[in-house]
């Protein structure tokens, strides 16, 4: 059995007490950008229960083109009005640069990405210049509850960058 | 108080029964792509614990570049080695145009965006075209176990697509 096929069991029992359908509009009006990492959820971080928050995620948790298209869909067509940015600690994105990463699948597959990997090497600082791009773009209407937050792997808690 | 801070209230009482940290690299072996959708909630629907799953997620559960790049990292650098890839019912990308919802940025902004909006008017087609975006991708290098399904808002169940 594939773990595919092992969540999909698990899904059966979720279904079992499941209870919709829920309203599509966000019902606290907030999107969290988060690290993909297995071991930040989301919803149990933050207490979140189904129906309550756009969740968008990627390798770091970073801000670029998709996340403002997300965004952007987010707060103009469902009303969400504040971001909650969440990096972590112990971050795959510290442990290798752009240039290596490019330079092995170009190695691997003849083919070099045009796009960078998003690598970083300080990790609030990459939190501040995230809050940055998304306060930089013209896509993105509301930025006055723009925050940004890192996630503590060990302890569970999310520590804010100012 | 800002809905952030509610949130952050949350997260204290997580963190205080919090166990870790875990290791990097998924249990699971397995990426999920999903819809930011606010009723999706990735980890309880399919029955996942701390650690075990990498989740991208992004306004429609589409595969543009930054999938790509978070797809690519997951399988090349931390082992992952299925996907799943996750649209729902009552999605938001059903009801609107790219060229109605890049104009409507252009009316209020006076710029236009570069980028698709990625809607879409039939859902199980683009769970379809999605997998096969990833399955085109030079850069993802493990897609024998690329499986796409439907989430059902009114059920909690997840179809697959065939």
């Amino acid at each position: 059995m594939s773990v595919t096929d092992e969540l999909l069991a698990n899904n059966a029992t979720y279904a079992a007490s499941f209870s919709g359908p829920l309203p599509l509009p966000p019902a606290k009006g907030v999107a969290v950008l988060a690290c993909m990492d297995a071991r930040l959820n989301v919803y149990g971080a933050l207490g979140l229960a189904e129906g309550e928050a756009h969740v968008i995620r990627n390798a770091g948790g970073v801000v670029t083109e998709d996340e403002i298209r997300s965004l952007a869909i987010s707060q103009r067509l469902l009303g969400t009005r504040e971001i909650i940015l969440i990096h972590h600690t112990d971050c795959g994105m510290l442990t290798f640069t752009d240039q290596d990463f490019r330079d092995s699948i170009q190695e691997d597959t003849g083919v070099r990405p045009t796009w960078s990997a998003e690598a970083f090497g300080d990790l609030e600082g990459d939190v501040r210049q995230s809050v940055a791009r998304i306060k930089a773009s013209p896509f993105v209407p509301h930025t006055d509850q723009v925050r940004g937050f890192v996630f503590d792997v060990a302890t569970g808690k999310l520590n804010e960058v100012s």
